[in-house]
């Protein structure tokens, strides 16, 4: 039911080139995560764990497949490179944020009962339910117990980084909320955005910034340039969401308006005051749109009354500021920093223009 | 289907007196408990952890019932003190313990489809089974939160709390894996207790004895005089699912039987080589007993396999290894900590020594 922020669900037909900087984030931060999961005390937690990050196969097997891009551990190690850091600096925060978006991606494919990930069945479906929840939550102690041993600026990162786990944990609340409430407004849906999706990318780049000891105001910049990447990059899925090619998105086409899920473009298009949205409204009253003609007939209303339109406005808004606030931080003055911001922007660019 | 190690179930009835230690500790936690709750920044997530805590009722109205005893947030104001420390430095170790437990119970009620917890519907069945699992979420992080904001020696308690949680989350674990499992020895069976009950009673000792600044020595020594003594309340409640009495558990009687479950005395009749043992095996191998007439032959087979009295021996032999170690901690050397060390002798005693 859920949009995704899986930047991998695309893995085999994305266009834009992954930008080099994700590839060799991954390569160093790659021992760091086995080491973690290794340090899970619990053998079937260990599996568990593994399995939900893509290490291995439900049975613990070396496999290919399941993983993701891993763009928040990138984003990690290019904080603090672009603080002034070295990029081990981050490792341990890299792994934190992976270790904490796969908690919380393992927790809403129970709530949302979504039964495929990544080409693979979902956690729950292997492991049982119950198994599930408290892999999740052993993720969520791993991730702290990272920082605790790993990052010597854990001081600064543990809060920071339990302070995104609330706003997370308050993003999917409301979103499991807000399912099929004809009275949400754009905002609402919006803020449930910045808490499930935009929240951990800011924190990405918070904890990159702190463990490289950047000052308060840089960490802030940095955090709010990742927020608002964050939200554009969720408006993109929202939007492929109703218009997505399933070969594309590897979901069904246009699978939010099929899960009858407010999205943005959906709350847009039913907000606009135009004869479609109150058409939109009548159709998506009782129950989401079953057959493939009532889901064409969503599709071409939430198009005709501007909900798509305003999503990509939105996106594109979102994406502008994020690099304002990127360049406002003063990153850059040598080199290597300068180089880092730049992949920095880079990866951003990357985590919101896809094909829409 | 879990034996619960919540020391409330018996409110009503409960016949040894409570040690006055539990409810001056209750006076003293209760505000700083509320200020946790009111700090979770989502209504929805403060609501459900409010309830769960048996702070309001299912609407957040002030509404008797539904506390818990707060066992063990006494326990760690009592450590503190018996390590020469104030009770008040113990407060937000207090905070942490109490919001663990209910952390876990919240979690374990949705894998178990529990329904009912301190005579009023679980939170699962009140606020949806998604809303659940998230406040469970929320209450663990605002448990580190707490500690990270008002307990000075944080750098020790959050490490320790986190561990705890490790072995918490691997004894639920491993309960659910042995659910009607034939081939599960005694020592499975201890060691999933030892995780899932002593774990968080020997981490109440620990964070206590750690706020108080206490050596190394000390602080293993109170952990393990709580570990031996969970153990043993566990053991007890074993004992109550086979024979408690409806009006005295306040859960059906011989609860554990009817659920099937594989607790130490059902395991050690299973193991004791007696004809009772492999007769009750036969009984209990399709299915759990269904008709009281069934239940009845179980419990008795239990019984005459000598189940019961290995449990209750055990227990016995746990709560006496607990105060040894706390005597070998060397505590008391002026009145106050003597004062204290005689009030936590007396509440692990309460904790175990209830009608069996």
């Amino acid at each position: 039911m859920i949009t995704r922020l899986d930047p991998t669900r695309r893995d085999e037909t994305a266009r834009p080139a992954t930008p080099v900087a994700i590839d060799r984030a991954r390569e160093l931060v790659e021992p760091a995560l086995h080491a973690a999961v290794d340090l899970l005390t619990d053998s079937r937690m260990r599996l568990i764990a593994g399995y939900q990050l893509g290490l291995w196969d439900a049975a613990g097997e070396r496999a290919p497949g399941g993983r993701g891009k891993a763009v928040r551990p990138a984003l990690v190690l290019l904080a603090a490179r672009a603080v002034g850091g070295r990029a081990e600096a981050g490792v341990p925060g890299a792994v934190a944020v992976e270790l904490v978006h796969n908690f919380s991606l393992l927790h809403d494919d129970i709530m949302d009962r979504d039964v495929e990930r990544r080409h693979r069945p979902t956690g729950w479906v292997v492991y049982g339910e119950g198994q599930a929840i408290l892999a999740g939550n052993a993720m969520l102690a791993a991730a702290l117990e990272t920082l605790l041993r790993d990052d010597p600026h854990h001081d600064r990162t543990v809060p920071a980084l339990l302070a995104c786990v609330q706003r997370l944990i308050s993003g999917q609340s409301a979103d499991l909320a807000l399912e099929r409430d004809d009275t949400a407004a754009i905002e609402d849906v919006l803020a449930m955005e910045d808490g499930k999706t935009a929240a951990l990318i800011a924190n990405s780049l918070e904890l990159g910034a702190l463990a490289a000891g950047a000052d308060t105001a840089v960490v802030a910049r940095l955090a709010e340039a990742g927020r608002l990447a964050g939200l554009a990059f969720q408006l993109v899925d929202d939007v492929l969401g109703v218009v997505g090619d399933a070969s594309v998105t590897g979901k069904s086409s246009s699978s939010d308006i099929r899960a009858g899920k407010r999205s943005v473009p959906v709350v847009a298009a039913l907000r606009s005051g135009t004869p479609e949205g109150d058409e939109l409204a009548d159709l998506l009253r009782a129950a989401p749109p079953e057959t493939d003609v009532e889901v064409e007939r969503a599709v071409r209303l939430v198009v005709t009354a501007g909900g798509l339109d305003w999503a990509r406005r939105e996106a594109e808004r979102l994406l502008a500021a994020a690099h304002q606030e990127l360049a406002a931080a003063g990153l850059g003055a040598d080199t290597a920093t300068h180089d880092a911001a730049q992949d920095l922007a880079e990866v951003l660019d990357f985590l919101v223009r896809r094909d829409w």
